[in-house]
């Protein structure tokens, strides 16, 4: 018999990763929690049967939700991640010498835990002095922050269901209020080729509060597509080139690697510039 | 019941996509032809199981192929491509006014009949007056034509089976000799996540045919984990920016997406330049 996991991507298309074993499956009060090994990737977290993470491919997601703001603020230093309770996120952002404090909002403390667990790389940044992990909804926690953070980063995969309210308008503008004046957000925002309306309505509800607002693009091949995007928006810095030069360990982002994910292709330039246009 | 179509990527990776309708199913000289009908992404064509078109993100592949070759030669006249029988390889080249004659040397006339009756605006090319279709291996075929091409582009998805000699050095040995003395050679070139050795022995073997080879990348939601690569030898011009300003109509070329995907991630860089310095 043949164990294969599958993600039903859309209704009309699912990518399916052979297995070898089940090390985790769990209800928390919030999702399905389900951890497998796989020969092609490695360890894989699924919430609620989508793909979050897996061991091969991360790297990729991690660095490019982290480097690309971390590197277009000069000296960034109190960082929260919303979401991201696998901890690859938290550990990307540590390896940034002027970071003192990076917190962890996660709503799921089964997550943080299975994570500690399973996939101990990475988790590797939980046991930093500099890591605080609380356990709360991040909607909630951030409207207590008046101006603490330099960056603001949402590590959430999916925008419909229990995280629905983690792209509102209400929510952007409590982050926009929880920036330094210098302050930069970064979010994820799902496949150019498939969600192509949700980048549009982003980018436009951000562009009314903050100067920079820029889409970029990276590879995920375990993500619906195997193209995801990002969206980040600045108070002060226009975050599409580095403003540093000191090098960090990294496999996917180099200084280089940053402008190119901003140039985009001609489809999705022109979809935001039409709906810029309106 | 519903019907879906499968394509195993890998042993351990499967990718599957829902099928209203099958169209076309035979068993060529060469190979099996299938041609569905998806929700997700139009008609599709499969060759032995494998994708290698489809509707709704074919002008990703077609146009990387075809334009960073076009556009990195100052006047190309003529032009040849190997595989491509489906035509959307052909129909890009024909975009560029100074393209006098693209010859299609394609091995299985029944996918070149297939295209013409399922895929119309993929084989538009091919009514052409510039077009010559070529029933012909390949191999054999270039092997009479010296210093007569500006461009040579390999459309062929899969370098084993069938077409493994597409990818050997004696092949590549008879490029050089049929391109003229500017000639720009093109061939896709695999996934990075899944294929890197093939990639760089691809690398390695043209460089001791051309000054200049390079690896470019572009995103292929139907191909192998996503992402895809090409790889480009040049006689005279350096191909990693375009030669020419002239404007065509495309959905993802742009001449800085030119540019933009020469820029490779770490993982992948480090690779080929490893492999050179040996």
């Amino acid at each position: 018999m043949e164990l294969w996991v599958t993600e039903n991507q859309t209704p009309n298309l699912s990518l399916s990763i052979r297995s070898t074993e089940t090390l985790f499956r769990k209800r928390s009060d919030y999702q399905n929690i389900l951890i497998v090994s796989t020969p092609q990737y490695g360890k894989i977290l699924l919430l609620d049967n989508t793909i979050q993470t897996t061991e091969k491919d991360e790297f990729i997601y991690h660095e490019m939700i982290a480097h690309v703001a971390l590197y277009s603020h000069p000296t960034p230093s109190h960082v929260l991640v919303i979401g991201g309770g696998d901890g690859g996120t938290v550990r990307e952002v540590l390896k940034h010498q002027s970071v003192s404090l990076v917190e962890l909002a996660e709503i799921d403390r089964e997550v943080v835990e299975a994570s500690k667990k399973y996939f101990p790389y990475l988790s590797s940044g939980f046991s930093d002095h500099r890591c605080k992990i609380i356990i709360a909804d991040g909607t909630e926690y951030i409207k207590k922050m008046e101006g603490s953070y330099d960056i603001v980063i949402v590590d959430y995969t999916d925008p419909v269901g229990p995280a629905s309210n983690l792209f509102s308008k209400n929510f952007y503008t409590a982050i926009h209020t929880s920036l330094n004046t210098d302050g930069i957000f970064v979010s994820q925002t799902e496949s150019p080729f498939l969600h192509i309306d949700f980048i549009i309505k982003t980018h436009t509800t951000l562009s009314t509060l903050f100067p920079f607002v820029h889409v970029y693009i990276a590879p995920i091949p375990t993500y619906p597509s195997g193209l995801w995007s990002f969206t980040i928006a600045s108070k002060k810095y226009d975050p599409s080139s580095p403003l540093r030069t000191d090098a960090i360990e990294t496999k996917y982002y180099l200084p280089e690697i940053h402008k190119a994910s901003f140039i985009l292709p001609r489809f999705l330039k022109d979809a935001l510039r039409t709906s810029k246009a309106i």
